[in-house]
């Protein structure tokens, strides 16, 4: 049987490369399938002490399914055909899990499709184990865990779901960890950014969303500190002119995520500001403002901002 | 909590009713929603014989969730919002049960969405009692395996996968029938249609297909004796014709299925025969042909229709 790749979106958070791994395994047992994870891009930081943590190979970096020459592909924690890999309209889509807006996705045949409004991928792929009840190998439930630690920000964010502690205390306990411990651990191993290039902080976890015929960036950062960031503004919005300008994009908004408090300033360049202040009910002052109880991109930023881009 | 209606596609055959009926059932234990099953046209003869049987009262026939002061729906045996109710566009959308193509969809935040490329909708909502251990009552039991059944055409449909038949004999046992028998008096049921118009044998199963911006309308009438259905060729034509007129579909195809010897013959009506005939590698003639082998319309005619298209 040809080979299918499993793979997140692009500019991987632990969630991209979680899911991918997990359900990659998963579909080997269940579906018979045969499977490689692999990914989009370079694992971040945090993603890099979850795979050391739990002793996994970090998946190859591709650019394309055809140079690996494969023409079936898994999509996790993605659906949107722009988030993808660069070949994804020539290729056959096996399936999906995810737990994003559905959009920017076609196919011409059924096929698996399964996503759900909770906190991570990878808490859906934790739970068809279960479903399944198919064994899950300690280095699989450390990683998945890991990035429902990661998207939820230990269960602070308003993305989770109940289901998602139940299933991470599971996890937890196969892969031998104290949640609590271990997620401030992995969180903070996330923020360590001073080393960091502008463009290397505006690629650690971007998205770009077509929002009524513009394309808007949408990066996140997430720190301990916002103000330590924000003594990089300037840099950091010259960077984000020149991504622009290189990629299209109608603007670019940066999120700079305190995970300890649960709030963001957001930092705004572009040709709609007006929108952005639109949609969040604000002024923006020197291309920003601080938008308390923000954390979640998916969640608390793009909706609003669909809303005010019709 | 406010109401959310759960329904099939319009022009709903026995899985629309079957999947709404089985995931709103479903979904109020799982999920503590407040569901009603309801419907976009009245059930057909093979879908009475079964609500009949298993003494369920038929759904409600709704015209759009606005009069019925709803917002939020859940969409089963379907995602394309041209199939869908008239105000699709205006709600939001809490989640879809499908085993067909993912087109024409689209949400602005995340939802429930679980596809899977089986036979039936209703043996993913069967599953889903299954994995859930949620006890199924006699008459779910019973409108789920015959919309198995019924998709599947007792399982000779090349849509039928594997799991199908085990959900069925799972639901079969609980629903107390013998499924050859009952599945044979269920699928006769359906194809009593002499006393049906030509327009009623064309809205019997009919969906229209936006294929690369030209709309495609394509029907299926199930019988055990094509030559019956094509006494009557001249008068469908002339019905095609006047509802691709009212309509905008610039081609409409019939598909006449012997459900018995799992063969179609197909009439053409439209702009685009050659495009029919390049899809099916076939010659029309007096606009129709003979599809051996052929019953499926997901599986077996709109994906090479698209690819003719295209």
């Amino acid at each position: 049987m040809s080979k299918i790749l499993v793979f997140g979106h692009q500019n991987p958070d632990t969630d991209a490369f979680a899911s991918a791994i997990g359900f990659s395994y998963l579909a080997k047992q269940k579906f018979k399938l045969n499977t490689e994870a692999v990914a989009l891009g370079q694992p971040n930081e945090e993603t890099k002490y979850a795979l050391d943590f739990f002793k996994i190979d970090s998946p190859r970096v591709i650019k394309s399914a055809a140079s690996e020459n494969v023409d079936t592909v898994i999509l996790t924690d993605h659906n949107e055909f722009q988030q993808s890999i660069s070949d994804i309209k020539e290729l056959t889509i096996w399936g999906v899990v995810d737990h994003h807006r559905i959009a920017n996705f076609a196919t011409t045949d059924p096929v698996f499709f399964r996503a759900e409004p909770v906190g991570s991928s990878s808490s859906i792929v934790g739970r068809m184990f279960k479903e399944n009840q198919i064994e899950i190998p300690k280095r699989i439930a450390g990683i998945l865990v890991s990035a429902i630690i990661s998207d939820t920000l230990l269960f602070k964010s308003p993305t989770t779901h109940p289901s998602d502690r139940t299933i991470a205390q599971y996890l937890a306990k196969i892969a031998g960890v104290d949640l609590e411990v271990y997620g401030l651990e992995l969180l903070k191993a996330g923020v360590n950014l001073a080393s960091k290039s502008e463009n290397e902080l505006l690629s650690l976890d971007a998205k770009t969303f077509p929002l009524n015929g513009q394309n808007v960036r949408v990066a996140q950062i997430n720190t301990v500190n916002i103000a330590e960031i924000l003594t990089r503004q300037n840099a950091l919005e010259k960077a984000m002119k020149s991504e622009s300008e290189q990629n299209g994009y109608s603007d670019f908004i940066l999120m700079i995520t305190d995970i300890l408090n649960s709030n963001s300033e957001i930092l705004v360049v572009g040709e709609n500001q007006s929108k952005a202040e639109a949609a969040f009910n604000v002024k923006l002052q020197d291309n920003r403002t601080f938008l308390k109880g923000v954390v979640s991109r998916k969640k608390q930023i793009i909706p609003q901002l669909t809303e005010a881009f019709e």
